[in-house]
């Protein structure tokens, strides 16, 4: 009964397997590696962009500061969601990568909408060199608050971005989760949809530590190289990462696991209707937001679940008030857990 | 015959397996994981510091950078080699990760002596606020030629620095090496040798990426954690970290992998010594730097061999012209890759 | 009917005075010149701090910047308004100095209540090494819409502040402008009312371009010091910063100027009052946002009044639109400029 | 007797004039000064640069920095004199407005040599992305000891530069006294002799703190106003600076100074060989460097004259040592007292 989070997980055993067979004998340092150019032209095939710079660092947060490093000025501000992960959840490591440039938080919960967004946009910018200057926008898809942009949504949000000449960039840590929610295509939910650039997750659905950044216009390439390296992030044994990438892409693994992960989502959110549960959020990708009574976290705790509440404490209050959570599932869920879980939740 | 890097090598089978049994079941994320309290409390001992903060990234110059910035401030200076790693290969990340500190290279070819290393921080802060303040000496062992400093050597250093009241980086990408080169202990090498921190490599000597910061003060651990997370090095998935070095320090894995790497580099030696080879540098760890004529490089690379010259250019000139290489052995040189290198070598 | 800033008027005769007198003979630079040392005296006694580290710099952006910079860290959150003048007209400047800290936003309108505070804070740094954590809270007095925080408001603010350990500075562009609204001493609007650091504003009060920067705690002296030197903020010749600033605090000439600017816009406001005009902000120091119909601004910029609309556009609506503006008033106003400003607005 | 720097002595008369010239009646601000205008469009006069971009900031520090962040990126490295201000005197300033750039020490003394120049550069950036990428090359003239660079010296520099493709700085600190010294046009020590970007030096020539940066490409414009901003260096009352510059250029003030400290500083020159004195350097402008014995040392410093040794101490050493010391002349020095200064060398 573990939905603390996606980056709890085990890896599938093909991974495991690839970095076996990726161990064997000698490979050319820092990207040079025969399976990287495997994993970049199996990325520009499945997402049609045959142009396309890839490359591979082992954090989101890399994937997303470096990304949006290279699309911005360090006087310039970046917009997203109040709730989006590179505002919350990086430390600011986007400022620091970008040497100090800021985040503009768009009104609103955590999906951005395109009024909010081009209010924003329009209330930056109108002060000379006095004001912060308008720089990217950053879409988070899947949101963190489980939440999928539609593909309409998306290309409203863009047609804003667009209209001020600003790239956008869609923090893509679930990715898979989206695109499997969508039934899209990667083209359809980035570049046909406006997007510039893309962090590829893969972590968060079963890879150890690998995440692509993806350029639709190559031209950003050698900045970001240049970029990874003074940050840091570029491995000398690469192909660990890209074997692990690899295997990934492989036979459509990605989207297998992904699908899992929302199937199990989908599995856990029926038995929490049926047990009579209520939603903050519950969207269609592998992470969920229900309330339970206190009592009931408390058994389930008890009985070895494990996972956050959502802005509330365990202790101190009455048994029978409700208490919000988030439930992540990963791909390696077993449904006997799932129902073991929805179970003592329908016990109340 | 691959001898162009230690960074190209495979890992050992135990690595493998260690990252399979890693994988079972679910680990809190973000170095909560339990392997990682099994790390640092075998750091410790090894280190014989029990109250050393013990942190892992992926990559050396993470660890560099991230520890030089956690001992220095934005307007000093830090003293190393001119051919230091930090100011070669790393494309300014400790710049980068400090906020804008300087390099001063201390005048030598390689190893820094402490005369020279006295005069290089007598130069600095002579000019009140107008100069870059003195900040902390970073010392290569095993240097980036293959030397390694002998322990009087250290202390002789760092009574340098310490009558300065500064403080001393190791950066020990080839630690092990150095370690079982001198035959003495871990603390020895460290803190007993005046070391306040160490970078402690262990992706050279058979991990896909892994390296730990070890500070002997633990008084640096949170922003040392702080720092990571915002440079984008805090892994979510840090157990594959954690069991990678747990498998290294194990039964003494990680000594016996440098004393593999040193004793293939001293076969490789003795058969280039009596092929007639000449060295540049024939230091007593995994690296070495003979010179062949041009001919002869012509011949091993066409034979297979891989290593890099040494500033010298392949094409272009007389055949008997000697041309320095550098030779890096990893521990998982076959003998008779190396012997099949050193016959060729010595039929000119 | 110059009421666009109070940046724009001249300096008084004092100044041009100081400057010439300053400029006899030689003098040490770089802040070693023995005017300095009557402005430090000077301002420790009007502060009451005669541990109080003073130092000058040029520009109130400077001044913030270099404050906040010395009393945060790069991975934490400075709080402040969210029309702050460090978030909105600064072009990312605290950002860049402080090495890449975030501004946290407090939720309102213009002045910060304790409430709204002490959510902001709380609503940081639950996230371990994840989110940005706690730093300093910088208040505006002036405040950006004209407002003057009581000094129990100050004390309320700064109340919140130490409970959570943070340090508190103060944003005092229009320092004096505020004390003499509250006419209270200079201890009692800073650190008596818990502020740790000031900036001391001169150059909207009647200097060209002179900001003091006051810690009350003279630990911060020193890093301050390099951190002015580095931001290429430190003066070679320094005694024309260190006479202006000796003119203004000579025979509280700061204070006959600030009241001078206050009375202008209390004639200003009585003026506008009997004449009918409604008001956004009508406070107590020297700046007041009124609105008048379209038509009258017109007819008033056609006569040459010069001043800002605020969020508004002076084409393209109906002329009796009521359209909010912004003025301010320096000391240097003519009372007869001022009348036929108000003149013109009550005949419509 | 005052020979410690050119940031010591006092403005011209006409500097104070303009001063309260400029005072009268209200100004726009930020730049938006009529003389701002007047300013730019008599530089580019001046420089027979019709499209230059013009831009004054209060410090030379602030102009090195921001010219050179504008014109390179984080992870290049500037060439520059191992005894350049940029790199000995600014406190890592450099490094800080450039977010972390390299400064790349050419091999020399004061002056660099094409050869030394072409030497390091090569040096750079044969790593890929692993050591820092080439970037501009900042020249010094005056240098720092007193050189002047002459026209077909500056040429062979920049030849080299633009064979490489990088853009070249002029550290015009003492532009002025470089230019009388070589009786050429200020275009020809500029963009005719291959230079992109010039600091141009007022402070030390006779201004408060003025300096002017000069583009002669417009592109760079933007980008640095924002950079002047970010960097706090954007004045709010700039007519002040304005109008120092102003009658700094008008009627040729800016020569006049420079001839009369270059032609102090020749008669200084003369009347110490006459009494005997050796010299380290005794370079064309407005600072030499002579050597003295210990005890007349002692005399002049004694009588009240102002200057600073070499490194070299006053203290403890014999009498009759000879000890260098450095001797900047400024314009306002009186005859009669280098006259009495050079008496006092003679006399032994």
């Amino acid at each position: 009964m573990f939905f603390a989070s996606d980056n709890s997980g085990p890896v599938p055993q093909q991974v495991l397997d690839a970095l076996a067979e990726a161990n064997k004998g000698y490979a050319m340092a820092y990207g040079a590696d025969a399976l990287m150019d495997e994993v970049r032209n199996t990325l520009r095939e499945i997402f049609e962009a045959p142009e396309a710079s890839v490359h591979l660092v082992a954090t989101g947060t890399a994937a997303n500061s470096l990304a949006l490093a290279t699309l911005s000025q360090p006087w310039q501000t970046i917009f997203c969601s109040p709730v989006a992960h590179i505002h919350e959840d990086e430390c600011n490591a986007p400022e620091f990568f970008t040497g100090g440039a800021k985040l503009t938080l768009v009104p609103g919960a955590d999906k951005m909408t395109p009024e909010a967004l081009r209010g924003a946009i329009e209330g930056e910018e109108t002060r000379g060199v006095h004001g912060p200057q308008r720089g990217p926008v950053s879409i988070t898809q899947v949101t963190e608050r489980g939440g999928v942009y539609t593909l309409d949504e998306l290309r409203a949000l863009t047609d804003v971005t667009k209209s001020f000449g600003l790239p956008t960039h869609l923090d893509g840590a679930r990715f898979a989760n989206a695109l499997v929610a969508l039934g899209c295509t990667p083209a359809e939910m980035t570049w046909k949809a406006g997007i510039d650039a893309v962090s590829f997750g893969g972590t968060k659905n079963g890879l150890m530590g690998v995440e692509a950044v993806i350029f639709f216009d190559p031209r950003h390439a050698w900045e970001f190289e240049l970029r990874r390296k003074r940050g840091a992030h570029l491995f000398s044994k690469h192909r660990y990462l890209s074997a692990q990438m690899s295997a990934y892409l492989r036979d459509g693994l990605w989207l297998e696991l992904a699908q899992k992960a929302n199937d199990n989502c989908a599995h856990l959110v029926a038995g929490l209707k049926e047990a009579g549960a209520e939603f903050l959020h519950a969207g269609p990708a592998n992470m969920v937001f229900p309330s339970f009574p206190r009592a009931t976290h408390r058994r389930l705790m008890a009985e070895g679940a494990v996972y956050h509440l959502w802005g509330a404490e365990l202790d101190g209050g009455p048994d029978d008030e409700a208490l919000p959570c988030r439930l992540v599932c990963d791909w390696s869920l077993a449904r006997e857990e799932i129902d073991r879980f929805t179970k003592m939740v329908a016990q109340g």
